[in-house]
């Protein structure tokens, strides 16, 4: 069995597709898009397919701007920060409203911001991980200058309200942003039908290079750049543009869009496969109800198996899974989400994600439910908080 | 003959190598390095190999920093960005020293601090293009928070005295920062001699991918990350890493180190050949004496033609050069550098800059002097500026 990899939510493959789009533009059509000299000029038309790919994708207005820059670390600082330059400094508006479980680079800029004398208030989820519509009802007021919520949450895959809660902040007159990081090639993105102000992705997140990322601005909506410089893209973000990384991006997104129906059955499909198979193990527990959550994302929570122990174990017999977000797992800490929908502390560190991607097979999801199984029996029987039974696991090992 | 690119200073073509020594960390090994599993770790052995390569090539000590980002407009904003939160904000220090011709992030990232506050000096280059030591001598004092000065000029290739001008800013106890966007692979970059506290380069100069670059920060030079996050960096640039540039940026800079004295030495022979050329014609200038400039690069100036029109004659017979930067190319406005030299309303609008590489030919030269010949008679026999006699050029052509 080759190595399988069920943690897509950290990073994906690149599509070999869009591998091979990219390269005749590192050392065939390599000008600078603002040369002007037909070297630089003739990449202009491949940029164009590009941004019509990634405006098709979300569907964007041909008004609104995509700010194409580093990835969504950068898109979300850029927004925090223009909101407080914009607002906040000015003493206009005071407050930023976001959710204890955004990704940390929004949460790490909100804590500048707050440094910098804003004020930041980290919406709680309920029960399920979600945040609902009706608590950020409850704090919004007319100071509150932006409203930072992702579509889709990156540890447990819950998929938040965001329709309405851009509403909600359109009636107090916020700006409203998410982090659509886990949403593209996920869910439907129609940013026709859903009144956000900005949003925020990575191509490496829907199999495109890692290093580009989009930002969504709508036609009206107030920005600041964070990098100043040469005035590419219109003065939004500058930079020489990273032309191999938009063309696989705007690759990338067109995949992921044709692919949808794919990724919201068969994957989904595959996905409930592994959850039913771990379901059927005692005491354990997946966050969220399934019909809540993107279709290939479950966040399981063993008792008496630590979350480390686990991937370890698994990683050992050649499969890719992670104790919740690559972008904290340095630490190792309880996993925030688990505390925020109510674990205790016996289950605070028992966090194991599997996040699948078009490219997940039936046969490695099969061997996955196989080893996961003696993998929870082994662990749990020199476990030190779990009584181990043979009563527990004889009907499923 | 195929086309002849000599726009080196806006871009450069992808080493074939570089590209290919890229290609297995797209689909093969894309792991996140901040994920557990061995899919992410195994990356770690080849990023460490390409900070190797870069540390190397600037000769930076094992305890300095290489923080890699997207590229010298974001190395340049963040430092400037850093040092406004840290001095200028909390009213330690109140001034940033830069120069009327860097590059354009870091002009309009001062052009913010200045909305924000903060005083900007920029100061005046010599009639060679060059800021002198003295100069900064002049103005420097104890409230200056930065001196932010290139290492070497981007339109004239002038190399500034950066080592004595960092000497001179430690000697006042403010920071140095020098983007060295046209300094790697041009000039020998030796960090243990010249005591820079923050520099600043971008691969996509110096033949490695677009969209990934480094920001050097000597140990103990503070540092307020401009993207806050995941902690990736040691915390000093969050964001997922765009290891396949890094890798890339890492070949580059070994085979920039590598290729340095064939730089100094044949592509500096070859770009005298044309300069040589070019002076005999009459009523042309070249910007500073080409010992002060990089080995790669000529401004010049042909009395009566225009810069746009140079180009565009030249582009119809495959050569690629530029009136000046590409960063800020799409405004056909008198050249900066030519108005600070000094040229008259005349000679403001005539520059034409020629950048070679390593890849550039004996061959291509000899067109290239053949048929910017051709191009200065065509023009000036058209020019409404400039009175052409057969006199003036017969001997040429």
């Amino acid at each position: 069995m080759e190595r399988i990899y069920l943690d897509n939510n950290a990073t994906t493959l690149t599509d070999p597709k869009v591998r091979d789009a990219m390269m005749p533009f590192f050392s065939q059509m390599y000008g600078n898009p603002n040369s002007l000299h037909s070297i630089g000029t003739e990449v202009h038309q491949h940029m164009r397919v590009a941004y019509d790919r990634i405006y098709a994708g979300i569907n964007a207005a041909d008004e609104d701007d995509v700010v194409v820059n580093s990835g969504a670390t950068e898109g979300n600082n850029t927004v925090i920060m223009s909101v407080y330059y914009d607002l906040i400094k000015k003493g206009e508006r005071d407050t930023i409203i976001t959710t204890e479980v955004e990704h940390p680079s929004v949460l790490s800029a909100c804590k500048f911001v707050e440094e910098q004398g804003g004020k930041v208030i980290y919406l709680p989820v309920n029960s399920e991980g979600v945040v609902e519509a009706a608590t950020l009802r409850s704090f919004i007021n007319e100071k509150t200058a932006l409203v930072s919520i992702m579509w889709a949450n990156n540890e447990t895959g819950m998929i938040f309200p965001i329709r309405e809660m851009a509403q909600i902040a359109k009636e107090h007159g916020a700006l409203f942003h998410t982090d659509g990081v886990q949403a593209i090639g996920k869910l439907r993105v129609n940013l026709q039908d859903v009144p956000v102000d900005y949003m925020t992705f990575s191509a490496h997140k829907f199999h495109g290079p890692k290093g580009v990322g989009g930002l969504f601005i709508r036609k009206g909506s107030p920005m600041i750049p964070l990098l100043h410089g040469g005035e590419q893209m219109g003065g939004l973000r500058s930079g020489t543009v990273n032309v191999p990384g938009l063309v696989g991006m705007g690759l990338a997104m067109e995949l992921a869009t044709d692919d949808l129906d794919f990724e919201l059955h068969d994957v989904y499909d595959l996905k409930n496969t592994l959850e039913d198979a771990i379901l059927q193990l005692p005491d354990t527990l997946v966050v969220g109800k399934r019909e809540h959550r993107i279709p290939n994302t479950i966040l399981v929570s063993v008792k008496g198996v630590e979350g480390e122990a686990m991937i370890w174990d698994l990683n050992k017999k050649g499969i890719a899974a992670s104790t919740g977000s690559a972008c904290a797992s340095e630490d190792l800490e309880a996993n925030p989400i688990m505390l925020s929908v109510g674990a205790g502390p016996d289950l605070a560190h028992t966090a194991v994600r599997f996040s699948l991607s078009r490219f997940t097979t039936k046969e490695e999801i099969d061997y996955v439910i196989t080893e996961f199984k003696k993998s929870v029996e082994r662990l749990r029987s020199i476990s030190s908080s779990y009584a181990y039974t043979p009563k527990n696991h004889k009907s499923e090992l």
